[in-house]
């Protein structure tokens, strides 16, 4: 954390200090920016959502962002009123954090950059990196430590590679991507064909391609296609461990929560939602706009823009309930078993 | 991509051309493969299943495969007519594929190779990998750039670990496996007894073997065991991002789809079938054959041959009868409510 | 496997050996230590649990460790009798287990450590790894080939990093961690707002720190936080692939089995134990020695020292009892129709 005075921050965001002296302000060192219940006395605070005001009693807060309209719940607190404090937090947390400079532009004498490369204006190669034969990197590319970058492989302008990545040879990287530590593209897709004498591989002789502002979270895999390619559309956002399987196609816009699976030859639209630990079995087609509810198993196609959940997912608000009488299922059972036995009683009476 | 012409490529697989003069097809470069929906002017596609004929009209392919009996299918549609669409698509699709060279027999350079560690006859090394003291690789073994072997680890005659793949020290790999980008093989087992002071954990002194024909996919992690060895099978293909805990034993040609997890100590018969995200509880023994329906959790011993599904994992046919009846199940409630008050009624005017 | 004799490795532990004589013993070479049902001839086996005596008639192994009260169960087995057969196992299997040397104090001339960098008494930097500007290393930590420190991270005492481990900048590591190969820590948190533009990232200016006695297993994620810290708490162990979101908190002490997810924000008191494939929601807290069992989705608060279970966890008991009772949903249905339909006709016949 790097520090600055409270002064300075507030005149950063242009808000209105009140509460504080403003010399005791300008000397008052401030180290980062943290919700009311974990900040310390040298971090900011805020309250974007009334629902919480309770909590600024209790805070240690050197301070708190607030709204004009609010402003009057910090009572004695000093606080750092301006019309968007949450958009200000942003700010002054990028402000505060330690500054990371990243590989200089140019090859790290460490790294191995294939001759047959091209690297374009202002590329950084970091410590012990390779750069295949081949290979393309566009303007400002970030290949930071120990990432790889296959034969042939093609990486799009602005787009940062972090430590550990691999893509594998001739895989295509749109412009301004984020792929996190440990990413992998293009591993061979799983496909075997069963015989008498085992498993026998079915050729991947696919690529995978990413369009431009994907992201990929840590340690995510994305395997390339048997024929084709396995497509990730513009602006799609991928948590850590996720995986997408060959053949698979994922719309412009959709947004992939951690620990999710899409099985082989299965289609997402665009925007589509998947939240975590999902699993999309394969061949199954998501239209624009789905959106899949936590730990979902998706079996069958899901028409453009419902929201479904469970296992099998079916429709959000039915497996709701559904799964809200699931705590009754023992004693519903009882109750079926009370039921014909009262109504055997009464058969035999009748 | 690389191109080549309709008229060599009908060649190479001995398709008979029809739709086309020869001498057009002669001209007409061909740069891939693709399915009937998906594949542009310069593609070829195929149909194999006659339900797919119907989009055989909209298809954009330069020309399609079929089989002699289906070639009518087609109309006005250039064919490359032979007896195995399927596996000519294969071939195809390999001769079209970017040629990718790897790296060369030798070791790269930047590569380290412990002087104590044996060789094989035309092992490639690729740039900044590296291998432990006593390690040994057998004739033919491509390690990719950024690969780890540990010291003492042995890799069998053809086996290749591509990028940033891990062999901790002393584990065992046979031929021909495939270790995609990001495996770690013989990681601590995961054991650990409570104390009054926290977690203290149980020493894992032992190792992990895996058998020939091998392939772990990208990122997937195996354990080592805490005494002998966790052990996969010859055969045995493993998707992305799968756990394989300590002490775990998988027969031959069992096949593992993607992020499911074998907790400690679980046996896996022969030719056993996970699909994907399942999970397998420690302890618990799946005899030869049996399949795992996808999402499921095992928590018991299932016999040879059976296949299960759901959570916790049943008969597989019983569970889908349940899981088709669980949309119903907030419906049914209210049904049991229904009679009892019926029952009731009739009860107070009995 | 290194090998010596019965004799010494009775010595070793203070056995006494029966059923053999001493010169035998002398001479009879043991390799390692193996369960009754795995052990061949020149390994050792022992009994702890008595249900499993029966296993004792058909073992290979040399011999077999057993407590004195038990020792008549070996018949004429070759036996080791002590008073903790459990402990001796572990020091046999340790004592047999392959040296492995690790990377000598140091810096391998390969490795790439920037000169602002600081380093602690006999630090060893393994091949090809790399180690940030203003990196911090403390007393005797390990940084095994290929694992990447992040400029500004900084590492406790007596930490080991395994192969292919990345720190990202800035992130805080306690003393005597364990995080094996493939582990990410600080990759940036997952976060976005909708626009119309599609998916603006928020940014995510914090940092992740990891308490002392942590063991993160193969291939887990750890992201940043949003604001202020990640933070995993002091002895928490955590195994493969398992994903900790932005700004999730976890108290010491708790146990993450693999597979796990936890979303962002989420709170884990100490002692928590989450089993294999659990996913905890977003901003959910969970109380001081709660137990999540396998394959539970954990959607609301619990409270401190309860046990849950489930899609979504309710209480464990209850829990069970309703997933005894799913494998009978479809036949209920049945009986509540046939209820329905007796009903009926007597409605008629009244």
């Amino acid at each position: 954390m790097t520090t600055t005075t409270l002064a300075e921050l507030a005149a950063l965001v242009g808000a209105e200090l009140r509460g504080l002296d403003p010399a005791a302000a300008a000397e008052l060192e401030i180290d980062g920016v943290a919700a009311l219940r974990d900040a310390g006395p040298s971090e900011l605070s805020f309250l974007v959502d009334p629902r919480y005001a309770g909590e600024l009693e209790g805070t240690r807060a050197a301070a708190v962002l607030l709204r004009p309209d609010q402003a009057a719940l910090a009572g004695a607190l000093p606080t750092l009123v301006l019309e968007d404090p949450s958009g200000a937090v942003d700010r002054l947390a990028s402000a505060l954090a330690p500054r990371t400079e990243g590989p200089a532009p140019g090859v790290h004498p460490s790294a191995v950059v294939d001759p047959t490369a091209t690297l374009g204006q202002g590329v950084a190669v970091g410590p012990l990196a390779s750069v295949g034969p081949g290979a393309s990197l566009g303007d400002g590319v970030i290949v930071h430590a120990g990432a790889v970058v296959g034969e042939g492989a093609t990486v799009g302008v602005g787009t940062v590679l972090h430590p550990r990545v691999v893509l594998y040879p001739h895989v295509e990287v749109g412009a301004r991507c984020v792929l996190h530590a440990g990413v992998v593209v293009g591993s061979g897709g799983f496909g075997f064909a069963p015989t008498e004498a085992g498993w026998v591989p079915i050729p991947q002789s696919g690529t995978t391609i990413l369009g431009d502002d994907v992201e990929l979270g840590a340690n995510t895999a994305v395997d390339c296609a048997r024929l084709g390619a396995t497509r990730v559309g513009n602006g799609v956002k991928v948590d850590n461990l996720v995986h997408v399987a060959h053949n698979v196609q994922i719309g412009d816009h959709s947004l992939i929560v951690a620990q999710s699976g899409v099985a082989g030859s299965a289609r997402l639209g665009r925007g589509v939602v998947l939240a975590g630990q999902v699993g999309i079995n394969g061949h199954v087609t998501l239209g624009d706009g789905v959106r899949v509810g936590g730990k979902s198993a998706v079996f069958k196609d899901v028409p453009a823009g419902r929201e479904v959940l469970g296992i099998p997912a079916t429709d959000k608000r039915a497996a709701i309930r559904n799964m809200r009488t699931m705590p009754r299922l023992h004693e519903l059972e009882r109750r079926v078993r009370e039921l014909e036995s009262r109504l055997e009683e009464r058969g035999d009476s009748a």
